[in-house]
């Protein structure tokens, strides 16, 4: 009976945490929480990120396990405290992040009274969770939190919460639990990966819809030795966790985000092979437009599920096609640093031309973004990281988590105005644990995608339509928000400007943000 | 058949709220949200107010249901959108506030193909509504929004939850739907106030614990009344949607929060008598410390539940003593402008010497505010809103809706700077819509209310522990928060200074922030 009497159910939790390779925690605690942050004396090992905002926490955790391949933790208090992180939660699980919420609750014994901030914990948590669970006592809550452990790490990725009376945390009792190594995925079988290469065989038109580790090597040098050997087309899904690209990886375009240009791009396609990925679908349906996207004489094919091996399937595939070793680089050169007006493509071309090696992009960039991508193919190797769930407000907390999850790494964050508003609070975390972040806000005063799906459901906007996406009134001082908030940052109206304060950003340590107004 | 064809879903909704009396939308939109916006142009009557963030706009709708009487709506995208919303929608229920919800989701027809934006709404919406549903088709919608508002304002006020999928929005066929005439609550039988007058004409040692209508005009004449008349104790609830004070009101006392002084203040109570209030129990247990807060030896006795009359049931209640009435006004001298160091009493002191005439009080002051409140006494009548629910970050969106709600009247809000910084965006909505409120940050600099709560569960706070309940590293400048969403605001260190910029902007129209250094 290892540790009956000798601890208390959070310093359980605490260890066992950390026993199952949890080493951060985004927090935001309340009374409930207490002694989980009193533990941090007693418990060497754990790191506590505080966040402002529960959002900024979530969204944190996310960057965190996209860039690590591991959980993090965060701390939230009660009900309402896990209300706030639900939409970046929302996000992660649908990009398939490892996180382990702990979110605390009155005592036990409390709780039944009803007291003011008493709400349906469980009810909240189980649209966002993978797992939930409430403990009942000291004695097992390190089980609690290995069972909660086992499951984030369980293959792609899960979001577990546990929910942690404050009873159970402060009682005598916890019992460190031990963590279950993480079950390999499954792997594919080489009957599967035989059909498939059978099929591109056939040279049909045929595109490798990829995502998640098949965006990162080793996965996708196989992928392009695929390609390079059958000329199929690889494609990326819309949004992915974190994506490998730039010199010496394979150029993979994205999936449009337009059900028009989408269809376009598969307009030819006969077969649909999905390697890790899921049948793509119109992002929102709109009057009288097709919500498929695949052409209807078109076949779908399963490599491999999210959850299997991807990588594995991958290179399976690779060699049963006897595919060589991919054939050099097909790198396109590095862009010049562009002059003229600020446009998506001379944005896009001046960050390939001053990223640093090994930068990590994070691209809550919305409308204006949209052309950034594919002009980047040129830049030096980095990840790029896109918001995977629709929800905005995540871009910035993503950033504060990739920064903790990969430092010595510069991450840049290309952020829309109007949704970095919802989860500004992570600039303070950036400065309190000086983070390598330049964030470049993206200010074009309005919410400028509804533009854009006003008309898409047939609507003819007038005056008040117009006055709900314009943000510009007042206008918005970026400049001072992160002042506000200790980040030291300047505004941009041209091109040369920018590339004068990004290279600034980039050459000293700690955050940096530019109003760039586009 | 009336409205068959001439009108799409989104209009029939928009017009069944309008004759229900909603005429006020907080809203942040998107895609599946359009044709609700494109309709407000068609429409005349609804005032759209654009929030930068969804937990602005669900606390808004509660601090103007608590002005009016009335319901709001919000405009809402899709489950993260409302995800956002939770936490102040577990206030706004906590407070009895009445709000209807319109929150936007994947056509009918797409959300089976499981888009990235596609979430358990309905799962997410319960814990924090009293009423859910999804509309299936654009001829039942309006019929929904009326089932929506009736289910608002059912007393003592209701959230009630409508999913709109976008194809509902979008169709032809909408049909307006009458909203009935809102149920009277139920009185209380003439028996029942006859029970508690015999109650207390016995008069052994009694405590009228009042919340809700109690707190304001009628009622609150009427129980003083049966105070002066009895002798019994009037007690307010700790937190209270809207309590009216000051000059000519009854001076109540509020519950205090801390569950020893609650104890305290109870000790000699024979009997607890309930007037929409709830049996009290402490906020938090605490290991060792009693969760009950009325002495074992009282009894508890109901004169009307939150959901009855309850200004009748005060009224019944004075006549069944045949008391008084209110034997002229028992008013505190109004204080000076005080001198000498900021503490939680001279500020008390100069807010009752400066507040003009129907200022509106909005309270988030947490720590430092626990002694705002008693002090304020001789103050010119006011009404003081509290934070019901214990989730922090309600204080300026709440604001932000109680100026909209009650025009021509002074909003001051307190407010903690942790718990700002949870919905600050509410300060750009008071610029835009040139809102009289003046927001008084209290900067201290910590999570101060935990300091306390780590020594009452019994931790040793240590260096890690107590950097999570520092925010002071780095200093926010809220100055130039302010000045960032357009809101002009200056830092105030002293009393003096404080005075003056009270002053200044109650003399002029529109927002002002004071960072008050404490």
């Amino acid at each position: 009976m290892r540790g009956v009497k000798a601890m208390n159910g959070a310093e359980s939790l605490l260890r066992t945490l950390l026993g199952g390779g949890i080493d951060t925690c985004f927090a935001n605690p309340g009374t409930s929480e207490m002694q989980f942050v009193a533990a941090l004396d007693r418990v060497p090992g754990m790191r506590p990120v505080l966040c402002l905002f529960e959002g900024v926490a979530s969204g944190a955790a996310d960057g965190y396990s996209r860039m690590t391949g591991r959980p993090a933790a965060t701390l939230l208090h009660c009900g309402p405290g896990l209300g706030y992180a639900v939409t970046n939660l929302h996000n992660a699980k649908r990009g398939a992040s490892s996180i382990v919420n702990i979110v605390g609750d009155h005592a036990t014994y409390h709780r039944p009274l009803d007291p003011p901030l008493a709400s349906d914990i469980e009810g909240l948590a189980r649209p966002f969770s993978h797992w939930v669970r409430t403990a009942t006592n000291a004695e097992t809550l390190g089980a609690d939190a290995a069972a909660a452990v086992e499951c984030a790490r369980t293959a792609p990725g899960q979001i577990a919460t546990l929910i942690a009376p404050s009873d159970t945390a402060w009682d005598d009792g916890g019992i460190v639990a031990p963590v279950s190594t993480p079950r390999p995925p499954d792997r594919v079988t080489i009957r599967d990966a035989d059909a498939i290469a059978t099929l591109l065989r056939r040279s049909e038109p045929t595109v490798l819809l990829l995502t998640g580790a098949a965006l990162r090597e080793p996965g996708l040098s196989d992928a392009k030795r695929i390609a390079d050997a059958c000329g199929c087309t690889l494609l990326a899904e819309f949004t992915n966790g974190r994506f490998q690209r730039g010199r010496g990886h394979a150029s993979v375009a994205r999936m449009p985000w337009g059900s028009d240009q989408a269809r376009a791009v598969l307009a030819d396609m006969r077969h649909l092979v999905l390697v890790g990925a899921r049948k793509p679908v119109a992002f929102f349906a709109h009057p009288g437009k097709p919500r498929q996207l695949c052409p209807e004489l078109s076949d779908v094919h399963v490599l491999a599920r999210p959850d299997q091996d991807v990588p594995e399937a991958l290179h399976q595939l690779a060699e049963a096609l006897k595919a060589k070793p991919s054939a050099g680089s097909d790198d396109l050169p590095r862009p010049e640093v562009p002059q003229g007006p600020i446009t998506p493509d001379s944005v896009a071309r001046l960050l390939a031309a001053l990223m640093p090696e090994q930068a990590i992009i994070v691209d809550e960039s919305v409308s204006f973004g949209r052309g950034l991508f594919s002009a980047t193919v040129g830049a030096p190797p980095h990840d790029w990281l896109h918001q995977t769930g629709g929800a905005i407000g995540a871009g910035l907390p993503l950033a504060t988590g990739a920064a903790i999850g990969a430092p010595g790494r510069r991450v840049i964050a290309l952020q829309a105005d109007g949704s970095a508003m919802y989860t500004p609070q992570a600039l303070w975390t950036q400065a309190r644990e000086c983070l390598d972040v330049t964030t470049v806000i993206l200010a074009n005063r309005k919410y400028a995608v509804l533009t854009g799906q006003l008309a898409a459901v047939g609507a003819q906007p007038g005056p008040r339509a117009s006055n709900m996406i314009d943000i510009g009134n007042p206008d918005m001082n970026f400049v001072k928000l992160a002042e506000m908030m200790g980040v030291e940052a300047a505004r941009a109206e041209s091109l040369s400007r920018l590339a004068e304060l990004l290279s600034y950003s980039c050459s000293r340590p700690g955050p940096f943000l530019i109003e760039l107004i586009i």
